[in-house]
């Protein structure tokens, strides 16, 4: 297990209790999902996030552990979503809920999954994490929307991809870090310090997401290898190879972007091009100043075993391998 | 137009300018769906019932017209829900958003306005209008799924429809109604006497509702006659009429609902099923008591015109053809 997991095991373990005691309703159809997806392992980056900002900032409440929950319910409530708009078969190496359940439950059980989010965040009554991660929530599902306006656009350029990927995974991650700022009410100066810092390290994060789309095997990723593409996804690695390519090479790329299914071969294909003009090794490059740029905003905190945490969480992003 | 619209008109003439200033992003295409569905022409009941209530309660600043377009933004997302939950084709006489742009704009922006919604709220600063509306959400997203987990049920009892129409109807009605007691700081007796009035006339929308799904008719309706049997929605006119039913009739019904596709020919025979047990006339004697109800919880306040305005708004719910 990595440094930082053990640094938070407490608090993780208290975090499963919280998800199970908050999801609170009658319906047990609505329980039996939302263990279902939430029980099936997601790494928890949010929850660790939220209380390694809250440490951080001298934090000693018990409070960053609803809202890590919280945090970690309106993920998961995208996830839902995500699956159905993305029509995905597999997700953490299981079924999704739209496959086993169908379309209706995915969006619905989203839907209450948010509505839950809210609901409690306004019996906690604290305005300010309110607006952040209420901010933070529109900004995902402008993230979402500005994607799908750019499926299959080859000519989608790497301002508009990082504008998509900020929005849909990086404030998320940036609102989990300030939730922990809040929390230990520290100075502005530190708060943006890890709003940035949260901001950049999710950046990194989707661009190795989207490196291992290409680069890793199912079993390691415990969903198909190759998925962005299928689902018609123009990611860096992509949109950078298709910066230095042939006119040839960019009309071949983008008939099979026009395709209506997507096949093995086709994905081998686009995936070779993708080495030969070097676009994985560009992402990671990428990936790297990105997780430098983030460790940088935590200088301005004194050390603790919650900022080596926090470094050694940016570290991981790096060589995670699913 | 109805009375009470009279009464109202100004703030909703302030309703639509709100909308349109309320709904801030940068991504165009979310401004030309939302205003899309929300210019389609909705009735606007909800923003009525807060703004009908606040003036009765005595309010009068300007806080009604943000939180009931903040309750139009919830229901239209609802409606962008429903929509791909239920496949729907049509809606308020337009295509519905699912049909032309397909169900990946239709869910996303509908988490766009949930999202929203809560962002505007969490600036607006008022912790009980929070709360009442986050808890009228987490119900709404319950009863859409009470509601699936009863499709082609033949044994889904009245109990049980209640639940599900008091869920995904009646509580956002009653919030609506609660927001305006909130504003106006009326004492405890009185909010909760909105908050009744509000269900009962959220419960007789929903079964006026229902009887018109049944009787009238296209052009009128603005969508198709027969959906919620097409959809294998249960409701009270099927539910009445089975429990008085033989055994073939029933066993005919528990045919049709078991059908992939439900035709014209088998709505007809339902219908006549429902009209030979009382199943219109049952369902419409129900709204009446439930509208005589409502009514009854306003009694405690002094004569006004917005009290008028409410109590011809419940009458309105009776009579209503679309």
């Amino acid at each position: 297990m990595e440094d930082f997991f053990v640094l938070v095991d407490k608090d993780l373990k208290k975090l499963e209790l919280a998800i199970d005691k908050l999801i609170t309703t009658k319906i047990s159809f609505i329980k039996e999902i939302v263990s279902y997806i939430i029980k099936s392992g997601g790494k928890r980056v949010r929850p660790v996030l939220v209380t390694l900002s809250s440490k951080l900032c001298g934090y000693k409440g018990e409070k960053h552990i609803p809202f890590a929950a919280i945090i970690e319910f309106i993920h998961t409530a995208t996830l839902l979503h995500d699956d159905v708009v993305d029509n995905a078969k597999t997700r953490r190496g299981f079924s999704t809920v739209n496959t086993v359940w169908g379309n209706e439950p995915s969006v619905l059980v989203g839907d209450f999954l948010y509505s839950k989010s809210f609901e409690l965040m306004s019996q906690e009554g604290n305005p300010e994490i309110l607006k952040t991660i209420s901010r933070a929530t529109t900004s995902l599902s402008e993230g979402e929307i500005l994607e799908i306006i750019k499926t299959a656009d080859i000519k989608t350029t790497e301002e508009e991809y990082f504008e998509v990927i900020g929005n849909k995974t990086a404030v998320l991650f940036s609102a989990a870090c300030e939730i922990g700022a809040i929390l230990g009410k520290v100075t502005t100066t530190q708060r943006n310090a890890l709003k940035n810092f949260g901001y950049k390290l999710g950046i990194a994060f989707q661009l190795r997401d989207d490196i291992l789309d290409y680069t890793s095997y199912d079993e390691v990723l415990g969903k198909r290898v190759g998925t962005d593409l299928k689902e018609k996804k123009v990611t860096l690695p992509l949109i950078h190879a298709l910066q230095s390519a042939s006119e040839k090479e960019t009309s071949i790329v983008a008939k099979i972007l026009k395709k209506q299914i997507i096949s093995q071969k086709d994905f081998d294909r686009v995936s070779k091009f993708i080495e030969t003009h070097d676009g994985i090794i560009y992402t990671s490059s990428a990936t790297k100043k990105y997780l430098q740029d983030a460790k940088k905003h935590l200088n301005i905190f004194p050390s603790s075993r919650y900022k080596e945490g926090l470094l050694s969480l940016a570290d991981y992003m790096l060589k995670r391998e699913k």
